[in-house]
């Protein structure tokens, strides 16, 4: 598959250059290194490497899922081979420090790099997702001992890591893990328990597997207070990194998913017995991290994996519409609905208004997604490397309070997007011969994993929004506020139009949320939270896009004509949706807990 | 899998009985053999024939989808056995004229008993769906001579039928259809052409396959005014109704679906050469109705189909949302949000406000998708029974403004209600260990087929709301204003409300609609049919709604108290959603006819 159908070459360099201005982050020490070109090399790189590597064989995979026989996962053999690619081309470790052997590439740059390898083959993409997580957490969190020990295999493409959170009996209610820790005098640990949905759970793609996995030391208290990490790997690791006896860590079974099939999804056992490393009971654990802390430092890990899952929505979402245009622009039927002589040659199906629409609305979601996406990635950036303290904290809390908001909008719209892909391909679309079934399929699993919708409405609402007496709010609005006023101010009619929508639906969010807060009682408030999600995502999308808009102000030719429509859809079609949310929002209405269930 | 998981007897009851009185219908001299006994007796013979035939294979039927070997299909045996179940009932000629051995049922009633095979088996259910609706198209449109020969063996189930309308390269686009029908001396026709997306063209799971084939007789006018329908058996039938010859149908291939993988789709070649019936080239074909009518002809089965398709997503969604409430009120997980001790017990996920939530919205488009259906269909019992000619006519051009929206709606949001099941089982509901993901592929297929979403907006907003000088929005309008003075007059202060609501959605629907047309310019006004079609939808589910409130008003007991909350969710919370769209409508933004699709 051509590149050109995953991502779009110029979209990036638009983002990046244009309106992110990586460059600037060149003046940063951090990243003195590198230049635009840098850059530039390392996304030309990604973008071939997926099209060579990961693409080819994402239906295949799709078709041939992970097979357990009871003893092995079998995997097919394209897997290894492009998660092999991956690593020897350095992108383990693009984003890490030097003295880890990484490349310090800028976040932002990095999560584009990474978005061509979700646009061709979001489940093989998992596989270095996840071990990047893995050893980035342990990079911020574990002992130098067991950084030298974890990470290196890890960034050379030897072993693969996963993040062990869930139970059978507890997917969102982290307070409920029940996995038990058991301290031996060594200082390690002896797990026993059971971890559900572990994606890379089990395969044979490299030498072994570092599980960090959320447990409860014995005596430590309930709820999530009482959870510590330890990295558990599949053969236990020596003081000197050497493997040693295969580890208590046992593969229970596999989930058959409708998407996302390329990455195995195991249900793990730890302790059961299969095995007694050093010939004891318990799966062979180490503390990563302060005890009791394990949550907060898994953390670490998940609000990277949540931008990460947007970003895999946005670019299934991406490759889905660029599909959809190649096949709208090649596919004659019908004549204008002026133009009914039947003697006519048909069109191409992008002269009717309804296919317009179509590719219109996911042309503003997709390409608003990634948008978003990388401005969480820059904002990352900032964080971490802005010389400015102030800034840097500013930049922390923005990203905070925005981390719900690029999880779950493009898992909600870059779906729908993969949505409009099958509807603009007609029966074609709903067929396995094209590749956006399998897309929307894919990106089904979004809205599920790493905090579901409705956790991420509860963060939101619950938490983000107001935390420290309503600042995240406030940092939120000033934020768009900035945008708005820049466009206001630009002298040009079309933006100060979509600024002023934009200013109505800011105004009108926060003082709905202030007012769905007003009792101060979170079951009062918290009804209506993913009201308060999805009004914020499009709030907060219409403000990209505005800022998009901005950058392209004053430029000619298709590419900007294109944000122009794109940008004018969302403010214009998809910012108003925001109202009757908001209206119900600052309503308090309270049908959801009034309802009685036995009535349902 | 119990028939409690399908659809809901009691509100079978409710809606048949309570709200659209079935029983009134036994008046009418063609139902006078009927009473409730005998409607609830072949209710309950459908639940059991569903749940024991049906159901069990769909999971299986998925999973093994039909198999071509350049011979023949194979079909898993559970499907033969299961339609051969379903004619033996009868069910074939349930609503059919006594004089064929049909049971005279109402459509509403028959509506309904077929919604309990479509919830079990959406797959299997086409084929009875298909033949059905082929035997009652030959009983309105064939000659007597034709009746007798084809539909008593499709009313055994002993032959099946199908309709052949798109090509390859004409889907939505019928005046495009290609395939040729050449006049023999005998005064039948031979075909040559090829039709894709034809559901059922070719199995083993009776004696013969009657296609029913639009087709153009050599120097017909192009455009739909040239087409002819032809009845072209899989094997020749005899003028005594005897099997003769091979007919030149031939499988050209099997189209791979996302789901509804039962229901065998194929590319079919006539007059390929592969059989030469007679010694001479071509499929054979009898002229069904007169020639240059074919589309007219066709279009009362596509109505009925139409109809069939709102019907298949609302069981669909319906069983999702059963299954749905089902896991929830057996899971549990979480602690309410002002009761966070983690060492109290945790609740069902029935306590959690987004829990709930997602069920209300899913109740209220799963049983107002299905009460659009079951109304539409009472409207086709009055359209051809009511005692009154002006009252017939009234409801046979409400049911053609409605067709559309019977189609797109329950497509759009039972398949939302799918999307929801998905959600409330959380990462079980991704597995296809749990049936919902199937449910949601299989529904994915309704805004589709039988007209895209788009080609109904057009017909909606295009001819059915402005025919006749805009009589058939007015006649819409009178319908739903009749519903509003009666819930404004049953003395109940929140039915008052919900009335005030619709008169508001209903008057802004209106308004925008003729807004919309003002240029009179259709490339103007139909820019945003979609818009229309949505909107429409709403508005007429919130009718649907109110009625069936007031059907339940001072009614007590769990079931009446959740169709309030139900009703009281769609008029609150969905009605609203309508605003955004009807602005746009009447406001007649033309970017979708501005954007130049090269900028795209």
């Amino acid at each position: 598959m051509s590149p050109d159908l995953l991502l779009s070459r110029r979209d990036l360099a638009f983002l990046l250059h244009e309106w992110l201005d990586v460059a600037e982050l060149t003046t940063r020490e951090r990243y003195a290194e590198h230049d635009r070109e840098s850059f530039d090399a390392v996304l030309a790189l990604s973008a071939e490497l997926a099209a060579e590597h990961f693409a080819p064989h994402n239906a295949l995979s799709d078709a041939n899922e992970p097979q357990f026989d009871g003893e092995t996962v079998t995997i097919i053999p394209e897997v290894a081979k492009a998660v092999r690619a991956f690593a020897d081309a350095g992108l383990v470790s693009a984003a890490m420090d030097a003295e880890v052997g990484g490349g310090q590439l800028p976040h932002v740059v990095q999560q584009a790099c990474f978005a061509w390898f979700q646009a061709a083959n979001v489940s093989t993409s998992g596989y270095p997702m996840l071990t990047m997580a893995n050893a980035n957490l342990l990079l911020a969190h574990a002992s130098p001992e067991q950084v030298a020990r974890f990470v290196p295999p890890m960034v050379e493409g030897r072993w693969f890591g996963t993040m062990c959170l869930s139970e059978p009996q507890a997917g969102s209610s982290l307070a409920d893990v029940a996995t038990r820790a058991v301290r031996q005098d060594d200082g390690t640990f002896r797990l026993f328990g059971n971890k559900m949905w572990i994606s890379g759970g089990e395969h044979e793609l490299g030498d072994n597997i570092v599980h960090l996995v959320l447990a409860r030391v014995e005596g430590a208290p309930p709820g999530v207070k009482g959870l510590s990490l330890f990295a558990t790997p599949k053969f236990v690791v020596g003081p000197d990194g050497a493997l040693g006896e295969r580890n208590d860590v046992t593969l229970a079974g596999l989930n058959h998913k409708m998407g996302f099939r390329g990455t195995v999804n195991t249900v793990l056992n730890f302790g059961e017995g299969a095995h007694l490393p050093g010939g004891a009971p318990g799966a062979v654990g180490e503390l990563v991290g302060e005890e009791g802390r394990g949550l907060a430092v898994m953390f670490h890990m998940m609000n990277e994996a949540r931008i990460g899952v947007g970003a895999g929505a946005a670019a299934l979402g991406y490759t889905g519409y660029l599909r959809a245009l190649d096949y709208a622009r090649e596919r004659v039927q019908g004549r204008p609905l002026d133009g009914k002589d039947p003697a006519a040659p048909p069109v191409p199906i992008t002269a009717h208004a309804d296919v317009r629409r179509m590719l219109l609305a996911s042309k503003s979601y997709v390409e608003g997604g990634l948008a978003l996406v990388l401005k969480a990635a820059r904002l990352l950036d900032d964080q971490h490397t802005h010389p400015d303290q102030d800034e840097r904290e500013r930049a922390g809390r923005l990203l905070d309070v925005l981390t719900p908001i690029v999880k779950s909008w493009p898992s909600q719209w870059c779906l729908a997007a993969n949505d409009l892909a099958i509807q603009v391909h007609g029966g074609y679309g709903y067929t396995r011969e094209y590749g956006v079934e399998q897309l929307y399929r894919d990106n089904r699993l979004n809205p599920i994993h790493e905090g579901t919708h409705g956790i991420q409405a509860l963060d939101l609402l619950g938490r983000k929004l107001v935390m420290d007496g309503g600042s995240g709010l406030l940092l939120l609005k000033d934020a768009v506020d900035d945008t708005i006023g820049r466009a206001g101010d630009a002298g040009d009619r079309q933006l100060k139009e979509h600024a002023f929508r934009l200013a109505g639906g800011l105004e009108s969010l926060v003082r709905s949320v202030g007012q769905a807060w007003q009792s101060g009682d979170p079951q009062v408030a918290l009804a209506n939270a993913t009201y308060a999600l999805e009004a914020a995502g499009h709030v907060v999308v219409a403000w990209i896009w505005l800022d998009q808009l901005l950058a392209a102000h004053g430029k000619q030719g298709a590419f900007y004509d294109g944000k122009r429509a794109a940008g004018r859809y969302f403010l214009t079609h998809e910012l108003p949706k925001v109202g009757p949310l908001l209206d119900l929002l600052a309503g308090g209405d309270q049908l959801f807990n009034e309802v009685d269930p036995a009535s349902l």
